[in-house]
């Protein structure tokens, strides 16, 4: 990604893959307000909306009118999610420039939720990165389902690694291993992330996670540790997981950067601005996040030795 | 702890820490039927209450209710809170064998929460393990705000590693340092136990932390790389932090022992009895506890496959 100096790339996923899990969609003024206040954080990316068709996420059928409201020197620092070739090219009449696709490591989940198997997507894939490719659209893949699958149990890591691969001989720019069901543990993540950084190129791998079982920022730090530097989570937690009715989001994209910068990690991002975002956005939709930073605030130990006295 | 396989001890402080930290004191009886639901989970140890003045904390002013409720056969799995020489008497009159008492790294701290220097409450600590020892009474202590202070900001590793190596020249059992205010990150939760370690022979250092920023697991995963091998969280999250009015209180002991579980640790534990307590309890109190384990079940992915056909 041009013009990123970040050691970290965070994506912020929580305008699509937070908002199309809640039951309600959110109103496009406060889908606009919070895609603005996260691009003000500094954070690198901001998965801002995706094509799919309304019928099966209604909660993200006012794509276009989105986009439409952001200015266009914020287009560089969007990605949408797509899932076809159709979403491709709505995505380009909007000026976006760096799209997402997802494809599963199991045949029964992509099945479910594509009707293909994971060959027939992949093809899939080739024809999206060709079409992309002559207009200059950087494809990424996120590899649902990578560390365990509602419906075959246990994925064989080599599978995915083996698929990480080909996705990138098939030109995809970057390969995002996902644990979309939230059942990964750091161990886990540290022995796929590594396996797979041997055939993705170091920076290109990303790690999706979510925090369904209380791990998440347990499996970033895990991730970085690993050389992982690409990473996506949601504002305050939000969203949830059609596989856990009652369950939380993607990983609290501001409690994973500030452990990630507790080690040192350099993210280009505000963690207060980060806060205020969220605080709006529960605000805004009426619902108490699950993350922890912005209800605690940012620890900063100089400024209370300042003005206490010895 | 005689008598306790697990490579990882784990207490429990929900019924502590987790019920002191609510506005409202619960029932007796949902006090002791959760420490009976705790010990029935198989965790090593449970804090099952508190002998400090009802003035102080009065939702733990039962404890000699609580303590009288349970089996005789059960008493070598507690702990209770003592604050002094009278609740050590207290405490040995239930025939509870095993007390913790805290003391702050910070004489700021220290002094608001008892009104001593650290230096005098060290010599109470003394008086406290001498007349404990002739009961063989054990004694613990946690270290408060080792990672960081409310009043003073950043606290020196140096002194905590210090302070924990005076408390076992004066006959402590085990010393825990406490994340009290929940600020500890992963990387400085290794840094402080792999210098601890030095000086408190690994087994008897403990690790207690507070999920106030979202870091909790994550932290008790970075001890258990660092070494430690005892820890202390709530059941389903439960609990708060005076400083941080809506913050989640103690690590999710659910949560994170299903973490050290997935990275091969033994722990004793049954982590579906463990998420049936947090259910049960949440209900008792009318209460969404923080936890995320026992919302979205434990990931059994054998279990799939078997009854999935190919």
């Amino acid at each position: 990604m041009p013009g990123i100096m970040a050691e970290v790339i965070w994506t912020d996923v929580g305008p699509r893959d937070g908002l199309q899990n809640l039951a309600d969609a959110a109103p496009t003024e406060v889908k606009v307000r919070l895609v603005r206040g996260l691009l003000a954080t500094g954070v690198p990316r901001v998965e801002a909306t995706s094509f799919v068709s309304p019928k099966w996420v209604p909660q993200l059928a006012d794509a276009a009118e989105v986009l439409n409201a952001l200015d266009r020197a914020d287009l560089s620092r969007l990605r949408v999610l797509i899932p076809n070739r159709r979403g491709l090219e709505l995505a380009m009449e909007h000026g976006v420039g760096n799209v997402l696709v997802t494809i599963a490591a199991t045949d029964s989940f992509n099945r479910r939720n594509v009707n293909r198997s994971v060959a027939e997507s992949l093809d899939g894939v080739s024809e999206i990165v060709e079409l992309a490719a002559a207009s200059s659209v950087t494809v990424d893949v996120a590899v649902s389902v990578a560390f365990g699958c509602p419906f075959e149990g246990r994925v064989d890591r080599q599978r995915v690694v083996e698929l990480c691969g080909e996705l990138i001989a098939r030109g995809v720019d970057e390969v995002g291993v996902a644990d979309t069901i939230g059942v990964a543990d750091p161990a886990q993540v540290r022995d796929l992330c590594e396996r797979a950084a041997a055939v993705v190129a170091g920076p290109r791998l990303a790690l999706h996670v979510h925090d369904t079982r209380g791990m998440a920022v347990a499996n970033v730090v895990a991730a970085y540790q690993a050389g992982v530097r690409r990473f996506e989570g949601s504002v305050g937690g939000l969203g949830g997981c059609p596989f856990a009715p009652r369950s939380t989001g993607n990983v609290c994209s501001e409690d994973a950067l500030q452990a990630l910068m507790r080690m040192g990690a350099s993210t280009g991002v505000d963690l207060e601005a980060y806060c205020t975002v969220a605080e709006r956005l529960g605000r805004d939709l009426g619902l108490e996040l699950p993350g922890k930073l912005y209800r605690a605030g940012v620890w900063k130990p100089d400024a209370i030795g300042a003005r206490t006295p010895a």
